[in-house]
């Protein structure tokens, strides 16, 4: 895959926690926050997806928490897909704070679905066709 | 009104921030907690609201921060309604800490949508007329 | 280990996002709530740990989504420990509704940790000899 | 005051909730963030401050909903001082959308406290004396 620039996060008093350090379950939403600009980035919206019922998913999530990080410091988000297939992804995301150091590291698996059902939804040509050029 | 029990709520990791207490806006999120527990009481649903297309939703929120909360307290939500308008209502909610301490107090304006219109509607009658039984 | 009761929750508009269903890093919360508890039932209150300067903290995790969660549902959160090291334990997390249906399922790792450096550090003999009691 | 470009913030899942809006609270993340900021440009960090156990802490905020925001829009948010006292400051803090529509605006009063009492305590003089020349 073409490198592509990470996301940046910055890290305010609503991203911490009473440890002094990022909560958890935040890492996730800067991961999410990628995806969405990743996505954006080869040409999709996801509000568009929305209107045509379709509607990308967290299936599984494997992260490890390395090293914390700190409020005030800068994050960027790295982003690749390193699984394609023809209703679910793989992507890999790193967050390194600003000198460089890795913060978390995460698997995460994402299926396409049917937004009324919830059942797995084939990801739409054009997406596939647009990912697949990238990866 | 008769007294209603407040909502008992604890304070976790998740709650709080860098600087040791609770952020300054997840307050809103217990008031909010509070209003669906007040409405679930005198026998109305949200899930039901919205099914009929209908949503209640904050306009206006005047919030006084008094005192900080901790991580681990244990917190009561009290809720009640000081103005009922046909389309709007005003609660009135105040926070304590287990030592009786006043945390924050709130006057929050909840108004009666049309869900896809955003539009203002009408209290549901029942609703209406329930609410008017028990202030 | 003896059955302990699972902590219940409540779903609020703030646990969902605009695919009507419970955001995916909010579970991550859900479940810190129960090991929270679960640790306060058994004796620690984590303030208490912050004061001795030791903090638990996630250093793995591994989530499946297996079915989405509404607004307005009553979750369940099943905890329990199955491995108990020096400086670390994992956790097994389940998380079902009201119909006991199974909504998602975790195994997570929690470290303990000084608070000031970040390292690891041996679990408190009082608590680790509390746990092995236990489990 | 000199016009500060506002901050612009983009609305990811994380931020809406099931009614497909924006959690009415988290505007109030979007004003921190802003303030966070505003802050910056004018040459003070936060976390410096905490290390001089200096703290600014909402103590006031009265907030009107105009308009809900939608998952995907990039939001301005529009920050400026019109009060400055010795150990406090006054925020008039407005936020529009993509097509430049008022979402909400809001008076949000911060107070300058001293980290570990929580106690009211002067703004430092150079940050006074920044914050006079700038609005």
């Amino acid at each position: 895959m073409k490198d592509k620039q990470p996301l940046t996060v910055r890290i305010y008093f609503e991203d911490t926690d009473a440890g002094g350090i990022v909560y958890h379950a935040n890492y996730l939403k800067y991961m999410e926050r990628a995806r969405t600009e990743w996505l954006r980035e080869i040409g999709f919206e996801q509000d568009s997806l929305l209107e045509q019922s379709i509607a990308f998913v967290v299936k599984q999530l494997n992260i490890n928490y390395i090293a914390p990080a700190k409020f005030n410091q800068l994050l960027s988000i790295h982003t690749q897909i390193v699984k394609l297939n023809r209703a679910s992804m793989v992507f890999k995301q790193t967050i390194t704070n600003q000198d460089n150091k890795l913060i978390t590291a995460a698997d995460v698996t994402v299926a396409c679905v049917q937004l009324q059902t919830g059942k797995p939804s084939r990801i739409p040509a054009q997406i596939l066709g647009e990912i697949s050029r990238v990866i």
